[in-house]
């Protein structure tokens, strides 16, 4: 008899778990079934806002592991398959099969408990009118698109994160008048520092974007059913569209019912193997926390990149392997049209929160040589430690080239560097590419400079 | 009385020790003199294919630091003036002023031998017909794209180097017909795996330009004076200009002569201070040799990243300071029109030479999720040392995007990483700037695989 393993939710932990399990246990090993509540699996949410902007077709380019190619690793999946209760004693969960309108009992030897996150809901008056969608899933997109194709001329997001200033550029680039309204001062708050966040802002409205910050939306006036604006009173948005991208939570009630332990962060607590607090009950992906390496405290950070990690490292112990998470550092990146904006590590009000005495420079470069004729600004800000001179946190947004810096960055934070080993690192330089003094060992040169005050 | 830094060189490293010293030491306390035997200063020799090319306007762009923005600094600078002898016992250089066609004696407290490289001369009958050129000073590209400006239909590049394919890519782009030759079966032989390098090489082909592998050339042939083709036998190519691109060499004669110690490879000794053999003596740039850090070995390579942070070290040191220089990793990077290639530590012959039992991966992937539109192709190589782990060279090349890349795998390789701590370094992931596995996390997986056979 082999054993099973059930995976709870079929996208980007869910699927990681089950294909590293199977590469060292074979079917007759281990039998592995992965219920999805939804008609999708192993879809790159992060691809949702190209979709609706046009650039990506067809919607299923977006699918990194078909259901095929699932069951060609002997990895069943069953779509619509809820799993609404999982009793760890007996070690069976309870699936309301929705296709086939019934419920089961299943056993498991080990259970994967990657549901994922949900859009975040905010008290929204008039939140459920035709044209109003809530970022998310697949099908979100999918509509969302629907709608603006048939014909939009004004776009309004609610909220200024990275869903949110993703989706205002989908609408920008369709020729959509397009709006993001934000509760804070900035765009991004709390993964940039304010100042820098600023600059920002104001670079995104310079792309013909408008961002009406520090003002929060209670409510949408519609029309026959449909929205026709943000705000309900006299200062009202004229909006056809509107995307609420308020964040997103961990989806944790079925393992809080279970008696998982949830962690400090809200999310699902687990050790550096994936072990939840249950024996024999994994959990990775945006539903569960993880340590950031800076603070050492838990975090619940939701990056397909993470999930995606997580779902291998439970995999491979699951496969009889001894595999650790080793932490994250919140690198993050992204674009609005031709402006790239990426961070690592602390910002400077975390870093100040965390008790440290930091060092902070902020300057301009260029992405290239000065003299290369596609050279573009970049402005970058970097925190350090006064006491050990370790770096702690990096953010930059600029042209084209500037943004996947931010991924020397996170290597010198990632192993501890100060401002000093890195100002000689060995970085790749010819004009096309940086200018002799790549501006991450700019950003040393400075922050020596600074921590000597 | 304030004491004397002279500085032999005014290029990187020659102008680096010198404002870095002046940082802080003001003029009462060190007057800083510069003797440069050329006619410009502190130019970016990288730059050079990029002006051949017309792409870079005017030449002075390619001017780090004019003589005005030296003299701010009270650094004094003479052109046209060559030092001809040291004497380390009386601490005095012989200087040779061009212009003023006299000799002098000046004193120093602190001496910095920053005379970089020349171009490396070959046996080469007809080398000084008119047409030929030898790329390394200033004053060669300018006469090089005066040439290419009169009109040239056929260029010919010997040498398959870094600058022999920036210099085919400069012509390619002025629609001559161009060739390059070398006496290699690669091109950039020894700095890429073979295997890898030959790749490399069809896809330069693939850009129109002709690429004849493992042909020395001894001999260029004229018509009244100019060069008219490359050979001299049957298979002559047709050539109106050619340029030598057969590397470079250090200029250490004068340090030879002077009795300063010459390392073993072949550039002036120096310790991590940047201090020759010679007390109060300093060299840094291309005319000094490095510490490979994979190796322990010194090496001489000539890079501009170097000079600028060698002639910094030697600077603080003089300024009294305490700095000392790290170590290279043999980290580059360039580009042929729209192929980006850079590579960073041990090739597998390197590493084998030196005695590891090496993994090696080699794969294809792209630059940005998959269904990215701006997606392209990046193939990429890894080396890790079977005992250890530890990643100990990268090479890659491809698409816009795929080149900037070598410089986290640099980082890893500089921190000592293992393939196992890699592979979950926290990297910044969107669909617009990588799969969820980056390319370089993606070489981590695959060298783990790789180094459990």
């Amino acid at each position: 008899m082999p054993e099973r393993l059930v995976v709870i939710g079929g996208d980007a932990a869910g699927l990681s778990v089950a294909t590293n399990a199977r590469r060292s246990r074979p079917p007759e090993d281990l039998e592995i079934v992965v219920f999805e509540r939804g008609d999708w699996i192993s879809f790159s949410a992060c691809g949702e806002p190209y979709f609706v902007a046009g650039i990506v077709d067809p919607v299923e380019s977006l699918l990194a592991l078909s259901e095929g190619e699932a069951a060609e690793r002997s990895i069943e999946v069953r779509r619509r398959c809820e799993v609404i209760a999982i009793d760890t004693r007996a070690q069976t969960v309870t699936v309301r099969d929705h296709l086939a309108a019934r419920e089961e009992l299943v056993g498991y030897d080990f259970l994967m408990y990657a549901t994922g996150a949900s859009a975040r809901q905010i008290p929204l008056e008039g939140a459920h009118l035709r044209g109003v969608f809530h970022m998310h899933t697949l099908d979100d997109a999918i509509a969302a698109r629907a709608a603006v194709e048939g014909g939009v001329e004004h776009a309004v997001i609610v909220g200024g994160g990275y869903v949110g200033i993703e989706m205002a550029e989908a609408f920008h680039q369709r020729g959509i008048h397009t709006t993001i309204v934000s509760a804070e001062d900035v765009l991004l708050a709390g993964t940039f520092d304010e100042p820098f966040a600023l600059r920002l802002m104001e670079q995104v409205r310079g792309l013909g974007i408008d961002v009406v910050a520090g003002e929060g939306v209670s409510c949408l006036r519609g029309v026959d059913g449909r929205v026709r604006a943000v705000g309900c009173d006299g200062d009202a948005l004229p909006a056809d569209i509107v995307i609420v991208a308020a964040g997103t939570v961990p989806n944790v009630e079925l393992a809080r019912n279970a008696g998982l332990r949830i962690g400090e962060s809200g999310a699902v607590w687990v050790d550096d193997h994936q072990r939840t607090s249950v024996p024999n009950v994994y959990a990775g992906g945006d539903c569960a926390e993880s340590i950031h390496r800076l603070s050492g405290r838990p975090v619940n950070i939701h990056l397909g990149t993470y999930a995606n990690r997580q779902g291998r490292i439970a995999g491979l112990n699951i496969g009889g392997g001894n595999a650790a998470f080793p932490g994250v550092l919140g690198t993050a990146i992204a674009k609005v049209m031709d402006i790239e904006l990426s961070r690592t590590g602390l910002t400077e009000a975390e870093a100040r929160d965390l008790g440290h005495d930091v060092a902070v420079v902020e300057f301009e470069a260029n992405t290239a040589a000065g003299y290369w004729p596609e050279s573009r600004r970049m402005h970058m800000r970097a925190i350090a430690d006064r006491k050990t001179g370790r770096i702690l946190g990096a953010q930059i947004f600029g042209g084209r080239g500037a943004a996947k810096r931010i991924d020397a960055m996170a290597m010198a934070i990632w192993n501890d560097m100060t401002a000093h080993d890195l100002v000689n690192a060995d970085l790749s330089y010819a004009p096309p590419f940086s200018g002799v003094w790549d501006p991450v060992l700019h950003a040393a040169r400075l922050l020596q400079v600074e921590l000597t005050r």
